[in-house]
């Protein structure tokens, strides 16, 4: 930590153009700290004169939202460019490209993503991105099955493990995701309306409890496929035409459910959300019905994308076993309705919200919001067994919102 | 390796006399290499003047069976002595003392268990050992459970999980144990009175292999404790009051069914062993009888003593959910059918055989016997949902054998 130093909105400046030749000389900047989230600072250097910019992340070595309080390992920036680089080949540039990676600062600069927006306030602005579906099903399926023990060598594999081993941020999602939501206190955020809601329906139903014990140590033991690790709709960048997955430094490896429940919890909060914030009545019933058959979408392009390319890309000869890939992604399905149900269980409750639907205004409509929510949530963790197709999906969402 | 050269009968003395104030300065000498693996050279030096003793074990860069052509990572021996110190503590001193060891010669000197007999040679001779089931069942309580995240800060778990990844012997168990055997060719080991069996019964059963693709994929993603990862009747010393587990090198944080199947599927091959090479009808009887009770109690005790230490040592918040303890260990007892089945397979047409079946003199005696292993261990593979109390097990080796 010698030469590390937090940069703002001035010092940035001249840091990257004592590391990158990037900019021109005659530039005429305009810098922002950008970031939402709790780990990092994030800058957007523009040079307005010559219409160009670039993205500095410069990791935190503690919780922002907590403060000093909460002191994490700072050299998570170094696991997150490996993660862009690797992610960037496998998918073909479904993520942003990472132009340098600094170890003493631990600091990324990287593509600005400006065209782009980031999802969860595209999705909140009621806005459609017709090609999402397909591209993040993509890049799940490359990402999750090209990285697992099915088609990679699996000495090769198992160096992977160790060397993206991840204890302290799996631990912040062992903690935040899997337990404290299913218990009373602790760093839990719970408004008053739902608190009562809350302790009765989650807390003291301890079937529900028993059934995310199991996944919560599928999550800290199934070492299946290098996760994205926090594949929500604020990691994602989309637009019309394109889609870029950010930050990965939760990446480790664990359950491919892991990555694909947590983007479909955040699909259907928006849903939700959208139910109770659109007051247009004709926008809202596209956007939930865009929102319905993306959803429907991810989870049977992600089956069939995966069932097509094991054929092509399998090497183990025991997973060529007839059957074999059926089990396998069925399983992954499973797993998959149950981390939705733990997402948005946790998005609720928990430590980290979702403006989706803390941005409800209406007190009323926001205490129903996020009580459906919960009990959606534990329809999704209950009955994981029979929740493996699109369709699935949509019908208990059409059930019970 | 610049140091290294391979030890001998004569060398070895030397070797530790310069290394450890062992022996007295008037010791009269004996040394055997007493090894039967495939991995290492292992010497007994004795000091028969004195009546003191002491092993070494010298690390090999290559499979010794198949010669240089295998080459392997020699640097085994000091994961194997940081695992034994610490399943030393684990357990109270069920794993032989560890003196030294030498990084530079790949050796380890350690505790003679002179007055300890291997215990599959020892079964082989009828033997019966009253104490084992107690102890083994401590042991694999203690190693497995005390490793896991039920009980382990979840941080060092994982540096556990990272410190004994173990890729080279993890592939070896992968292709002998989990792929060869269910195919024809590689280095498979059939003999002719089988090869008819083995193909129709074991190779074209498609079912079979799609149950074994399962666990073969369980075995490698599932880092839920650290393994001894070769617990077979070979690498158990025992006499009438003790038990003493070595060679642990294959170990890595795997599934716990990995052990305790490997183990029970020794014991019932020695049971097939027994009925076709004990000609004393009485002794037969009797010792068969051992081996029920034996597998019986080790199924029946890992449970009783799981369960009642898991309430002395969780910790993990949602680990403790009523219901949680009882489906991790139904589902460890699952598990480990399914892998005594494999490792009945794998030992009866595999690449490494054990003498309890391949030393049955009489040819038509053995092959009955390795078929009928073959057949009961399809039924532990595909019926392993229903197999999980000691009585299972004991109604399936009266129907079956």
């Amino acid at each position: 930590m010698k030469n590390y130093y937090e940069l703002n909105e001035k010092t940035v400046i001249e840091y990257v153009n004592n590391k990158l030749d990037f900019f021109a000389e005659d530039a005429i900047y305009e810098c922002k700290e950008i970031g939402d989230g709790n780990l990092n600072l994030v800058f957007r250097i523009r040079d307005t004169k010559n219409d160009k910019s670039i993205i500095v992340k410069q990791a935190l070595p503690y919780v922002r939202a907590a403060g000093e309080d909460w002191p994490l390992d700072i050299n998570r920036g170094e696991i997150e460019t490996r993660i862009l680089k690797l992610e960037h080949d496998l998918t073909g540039g479904l993520v942003p490209e990472v132009y340098l990676f600094d170890g003493d600062m631990f600091c990324m600069v990287m593509e600005d993503l400006y065209d782009y927006k980031i999802m969860r306030y595209g999705l909140m602005d009621f806005e459609q991105y017709p090609k999402f579906a397909e591209q993040i099903s993509d890049f799940l399926v490359k990402t999750l099955l090209l990285t697992s023990d099915v088609v990679m060598e699996h000495k090769k594999k198992k160096d992977g493990v160790k060397s993206f081993i991840n204890p302290e941020l799996c631990e912040i999602t062992e903690d935040l995701v899997y337990t404290e939501p299913f218990h009373i206190g602790a760093r839990n955020n719970v408004e008053e309306s739902i608190k009562e809601y809350h302790e009765t329906q989650i807390v003291n139903d301890k079937e529900l409890a028993l059934e995310v014990a199991k996944l919560k140590f599928d999550f800290m033991n199934n070492a299946q496929a290098l996760l994205h690790g926090d594949l929500h709709t604020g990691s994602i960048f989309v637009n019309q035409n394109h889609t870029k997955v950010i930050d990965p430094e939760f990446a480790f490896y664990g359950p491919m459910a892991y990555d694909i429940g947590a983007l479909l919890a955040n699909l259907i909060m928006n849903y939700i959300s959208t139910e109770a914030r659109c007051e247009d009545e004709e926008l809202k019933r596209k956007h939930k019905e865009y929102l319905l058959q993306t959803i429907k979408d991810i989870v049977n392009l992600f089956k069939s994308k995966a069932l097509k390319l094991w054929n092509e890309v399998v090497t183990d000869k025991m997973a060529k076993t007839p059957g074999f890939k059926e089990f396998y992604v069925n399983d992954v399905l499973v797993n998959t309705a149950g981390v939705t149900g733990c997402e948005m269980v946790r998005r609720t409750v928990g430590f980290a919200h979702v403006k989706d639907l803390d941005g409800i205004e209406d007190d009323i409509k926001r205490a129903k919001a996020k009580m459906d929510n919960l009990n959606l949530a534990k329809i999704f963790i209950k009955n994981r067994n029979e929740i493996t197709t699109g369709e699935d999906y949509l019908k208990l969402i059409e059930k019970y919102l």
